[in-house]
């Protein structure tokens, strides 16, 4: 699978002509020195691309980096992470403003060239007085090697930052593709408390780059879950600046083509260690749905498995329990026949014609023991397939996630409510 | 609210001319004297209605019941705990038949005037061999005074048995109304791992049951929710045996429409206590939605909130995190305008045009502490209402549901499987 690919180190910065810098701001928390605002930057005018999230509360950041993104030309992105800067009225609309306007100013952009992005707890408003002081550091901060920084400076409640980078010949020209993300909680497809930046240096046209992009976050993003939320500040931004300066690449072309799976591997990657770092996740579950009627009955049994709480507890409790899984494919809306219907954990049958197999539970008891697994739900009707990769519920994740008061009371210390 | 009517005793067999029986037969556990076998019998013939499970995947006993109802003469009901009869194929169908057969036998009545009802873990063989042996002590059983008896039967995880009955007169003659339920998990409207049993001695015409029955369901039992979770044996079913001799009730008259709101009350309070004994639940929310574009929008906010893992956790952790709860709107799928939005915990509002209100957050603490309390979400659109009952989701409701292995366990020393 990497096997037309080099990785390659410094994630985000690693194409030609991209630069990063991170700084500690105390938004996260005003006592320690964890970084918490970041800038990436292209030496070269680019090419951009992004998805947002489909909540229809959208966080003022959403908002700005969509109304910029449909100029086309975005190059810069500064990112928060701590306060998401959402249900913050507008105040938070003038925030998330006035963030992309000083650092427009600062590297001598129009504004609409600067996107931003803001992830942590919804509905405080932003402590800008933590923020503003940074914004020149910020700028003289950058550095192509600082790509590793961005990545920890946009993670909140991950264990770990996440970034990859491939390079591969597209035309007979090296071109790279880099990427970072955060995940955590609130994930869930149509996207996920979950932040993406990819950058490359191959040079291809507006329409290839949306398209490839689209069609990315489809296959990887928007199949992943851990908590069934899905939040108000989702964004996937893609830059190219062209610096490898291989032919354009056109929509359609056999290049193109080749861009596209390069994409959507670097997307794959990264969505795959978000499920992987899901807030208290032990488990990791590549779920394939197969013999749906329809590629949309497909997702809805896919979506209703992974999501069950019940279906997640029983992964958590390494219980090959067929029994949770059938509930939910038969309250998913989809078309069934329980008789044609197979369940099977790794390559054993666990439920056969919507009865119990003759599988000993003990081998399927081996195989979900295991960090990570694939059921395959085989529904017997038709040619409709979807695949989503989904974590187990922990009830630590439950105690994880019990209070953010805390943040309240920062905020009140603050003076800001 | 409680005023025209009188609570009485006797829960399911409060009702003149109803009388239950219950045994132990270790289908819950071989070691223990836990009553898992009961049965609800009228001593005269009944109308009868029922509700079941909107899952796809039905158990057979749901299959079995389904098609004796439709026969409107079913006057005793024969249920089990501890395992569901589901996914159990051709040999689950007759096991189903067989308890139906054999008790219509000792009761001296058509096989399709005994309906059968089973509940617990999916996907096992029934244990005939432990069930069979009882069906003469159980028909031998019958008193009119074994009501709780017979609750107390049809509980798996529920830590109490629920019933209620009440008495109120209606064209001057007084009529008895009388129920039992199970809940635990699996809760989730369209219905749940719920099975509700009502009896009443009132005289009325098959029309006027079925539609109080339907109506009353919708506005009961479809609308709590403990996991999102809608299972395979969901059902509940009323009989009405006309003892108390009062005139007959036709559908749309007066008299209909005290009998109605009767019905009503009682499953609203057989609802209620299934949330509050809900499994591991520490908290009973009442969630209102208003102001939606729709019902049916109201309905999909009421639904998205309710069942998000990480508004329920907020709720366990007594935070109020109407954050969340606006994250969960803006995905429902409803029409929403964030700035118009308004989210009150009790009668404080904690969020105002899709913002943070004036409230002191330690105000709103206090009452997200309490056991018990209502949160309003207001869309400002329209005249569109919902309500439903929630709970909080606990670390210790994921931990009691890791596993069910055990059960395996037993059916494997049963030589089931």
């Amino acid at each position: 699978m990497d096997l037309p690919y080099t990785r390659i180190k410094g994630g985000v910065c690693a194409p030609r002509d991209f630069q990063g810098s991170a700084v500690s701001c105390g938004i996260k928390d005003p006592k320690s020195d964890r970084l918490d605002l970041c800038l990436i930057y292209s030496d070269r005018e680019c090419r951009s691309a992004g998805m947002f999230t489909q909540n229809r509360v959208k966080a003022a950041p959403v908002r700005i980096s969509q109304t910029h993104l449909r100029s086309e030309g975005v190059r810069a992105i500064i990112t928060n992470s701590g306060n998401a800067n959402a249900c913050t009225g507008p105040n938070g609309m003038q925030d998330a403003r006035n963030m992309t306007k000083e650092i427009a100013r600062l590297l001598e952009l129009k504004q609409r060239d600067v996107a931003v992005c803001s992830t942590g707890v919804i509905g405080l408003p932003m402590p800008m007085m933590r923020i503003e002081p940074q914004y020149e550091a910020l700028a003289a901060g950058l550095d192509p090697k600082k790509g590793t920084d961005v990545a920890k400076a946009i993670i909140t409640s991950d264990t770990h930052e996440k970034e990859v980078a491939i390079s591969l010949k597209i035309g007979g020209k090296r071109i790279r593709i880099g990427g970072c993300a955060k995940g955590a909680g609130m994930i869930n497809p149509n996207m996920a408390t979950m932040l993406c930046y990819i950058t490359t240096d191959a040079n291809l046209s507006q329409t290839a780059l949306e398209a490839a992009t689209e069609e990315a976050v489809e296959n990887t993003f928007n199949r992943i879950t851990i908590d069934g939320d899905t939040s108000t500040n989702d964004s996937v931004i893609v830059l190219a600046n062209g610096a490898a300066e291989n032919k354009k690449i056109q929509p359609e072309s056999k290049n193109c083509i080749n861009f596209r799976h390069a994409l959507q591997f670097v997307m794959n990657k990264l969505a795959k260690a978000i499920v992987r770092d899901g807030e208290r996740v032990t488990k990791f579950i590549k779920l394939e749905v197969k013999g749906a009627r329809s590629h949309n009955d497909a997702k809805k049994v896919a979506q209703a498995v992974a999501n069950s709480s019940l279906v997640k507890a029983s992964w958590n409790g390494e219980d090959p329990n067929w029994g949770r899984i059938i509930h939910a494919v038969g309250y998913s809306g989809a078309s069934i026949r329980e008789e044609f219907l197979n369940i099977s954990y790794g390559s054993k049958l666990a439920c056969e014609g919507g009865m119990q197999s003759k599988t000993n539970p003990e081998v399927l008891r081996n195989i979900v023991s295991k960090p990570e697994f694939s059921i395959t739900v085989d529904l017997g009707l038709g040619e409709g397939e979807y695949q989503i990769y989904a974590s187990d519920l922990s009830p630590e994740y439950v105690d994880f996630n019990r209070s953010e008061y805390a943040y309240w009371k920062q905020a009140k210390r603050d003076g800001l409510v």
